[in-house]
């Protein structure tokens, strides 16, 4: 069986954490397991099942060795990293797998969630996208219904956990929190407003459209990862007071008569998805309930009012791992399972 | 000048205090201000600006001297109460101003966003209901662009406070929110899951058809006070753990192409609300910004991606102010100007 020489970048950040315990949870067939960040926030190790794996810092002299000898490589650190690194890591015959958003719009750049469109990865070239985690949530639960009945037009409300923004987010939301709680005035760093007991309809930076970067996307990838270019998406994406788990209230328009019993079995049965649905004692997908699953959760479907071809549902999952991490494992998984590592660059 | 005998029933929750300063703030003319409540939860008094209150126990003996030589009664205290006693203070010639759901569908009872249809109230028969606070924010955004543009369908996700539920919601809040930091499992008791650091798509009662009975209203109400019985409105209605200020994601689909500039200048010069849409320097609405305010603010206006008939806005509004008590107190003063008291009942 194969043995992957594994480096993970970004490994202080919570989704880097999140992908070492995945990967050994998921037993990855890793010979090694290498850990790197720019930025280790004082971050020495990463604490596995079986042994802490320790973190080294990323500069100019340790930047090469962190992909010499690696044939898989996750970027879990952020965009400015990822345009920094990802091409060299790829050029050095690394299968890089990505989750920043620099290449997931990139046309030789396979954009994969693998339970929609795990087949699309074998045309890599050395660099596979992993969605952003609100395109993720979404296309898991949409992917199944427009087989059967091409969805048109998507409207989505997000619910987003700070966790999405990051460890110096939460903690800003635990100090905030602790501040109004004791009547005193909280001041903003990493979010432009106050976080703790508000809601901020801002996630990522606003484009000249009016929509923000985080909003657009969703539109641009889920017509990437659902071959179909002619889908409307049109978000509202927003910042809750929430650690973590994302939510998304979701109206969509189909081509045809949509009926609520038959959308909801195939849901049921549809792979990394849980159907949380049972109004009558109050049962539907929550984040906290959501937090440290795998799978996303989808409930309160229903038509919409007196719309035969739409539906509306709420979904919520983990934003660290289905949103992240796990995706990016699975990734991982399928390249191992088909044998599509990166053979252009190979040494 | 005409000079009330109000009587304030429910004084002792957030609406009914709210009601008590608001009345005293915009000087409405009354001779004589009577509070009660069926539950006063401990508090004896309501403050004043120039004077305390005292709250009076409702009881069997007491109901009839509460409308006693009344001629406005406001009812804040919930269905349960005003099923009981608004028939009755209407019958004993008062001019009710009820903020329960119990009578806003009754085909004689105007349902009334003084902003909206002020008119509607010279037809009343004794009681006038205030909508729910959803309907209320999202219909003195809607009623201004339906003038120029008949709305057709309106999609709405909500990110409602605590406050909706009243005090011993907002308490819960506060308690899980300490408990969860100090790292105890907190038990709910207002809510049937966690509020503290979660979401709750859950606003009240389910429906047959798996809408909730507030997301349900939206439609209904919102139809009975634009006049227009064809509009659909599709509601996803959502607990946020915030204390006060109600927010909602809005879509309309209108019967025509609708320009963003046209329909923000339109917003801007609409009475009780107000603009505060600047991205360049993210400027949007916020509920703890919105908290004490007496207008509803609108922003991030933008085209729905590619639809020229379709806008996209984000409402924040103070839920027990607009959403409640101002609104209450806005239609006693339109029946002040007009002089549209109950006469049917009039001893």
């Amino acid at each position: 069986m194969e043995q992957y020489r594994v480096s993970v970048i970004g490994a202080a950040g919570l989704v880097g954490q999140e992908l070492v315990s995945i990967l050994e949870e998921r037993k990855f067939p890793f010979s090694s397991l290498n850990l790197y960040a720019s930025d280790d926030a004082g971050r020495k190790t990463v604490i596995g099942i079986n042994q802490a794996f320790p973190i080294q810092l990323l500069d100019h002299s340790s930047e090469r060795n962190a992909f010499q000898g690696a044939n898989m490589v996750f970027f879990a650190e952020g965009d400015k990293l990822s345009r920094h690194l990802v091409n060299q890591a790829a050029q050095a015959g690394a299968t890089v797998i990505d989750s920043s958003s620099v290449f997931r719009l990139e046309p030789d750049v396979p954009l994969v969630v693998p339970e929609v469109n795990a087949g699309d990865i074998q045309n890599h070239h050395g660099i596979i996208a992993s969605p952003g985690c609100s395109t993720i949530l979404l296309n898991m639960v949409l992917s199944p219904l427009h087989k059967i009945n091409p969805v048109k037009r998507v409207i989505v409300s997000t619910y987003q956990s700070i966790s999405g923004a990051g460890l110096p987010a939460m903690n800003e939301l635990t100090q905030q929190t602790q501040k109004i709680l004791a009547g005193e005035i909280p001041r903003p760093a990493v979010f432009p407003h106050e976080i703790a007991f508000n809601v901020l309809p801002q996630v990522d930076v606003f484009l000249d459209n009016g929509y923000t970067k985080e909003e657009w996307q969703l539109m641009d990838e889920t017509r990437k990862i659902i071959h179909d270019n002619g889908i409307l998406v049109s978000a509202t994406c927003v910042w809750v007071p929430v650690y973590k788990g994302y939510c998304q209230a979701v109206t969509v328009d189909f081509s045809n008569e949509i009926n609520t019993d038959i959308a909801t079995s195939i849901l049921a049965e549809s792979p990394g998805i849980r159907l949380v649905d049972d109004t009558g004692i109050s049962l539907y997908p929550q984040p906290r309930a959501a937090t440290g699953t795998d799978m996303v959760m989808v409930g309160r479907v229903r038509q919409d009012t007196f719309n035969l071809n739409s539906l509306v549902f709420w979904i919520a999952a983990d934003n660290i791992r289905k949103g992240a991490a796990l995706n990016m494992v699975q990734i991982a998984e399928e390249i191992h399972r088909k044998g599509w590592l990166n053979v252009e660059n190979q040494r």
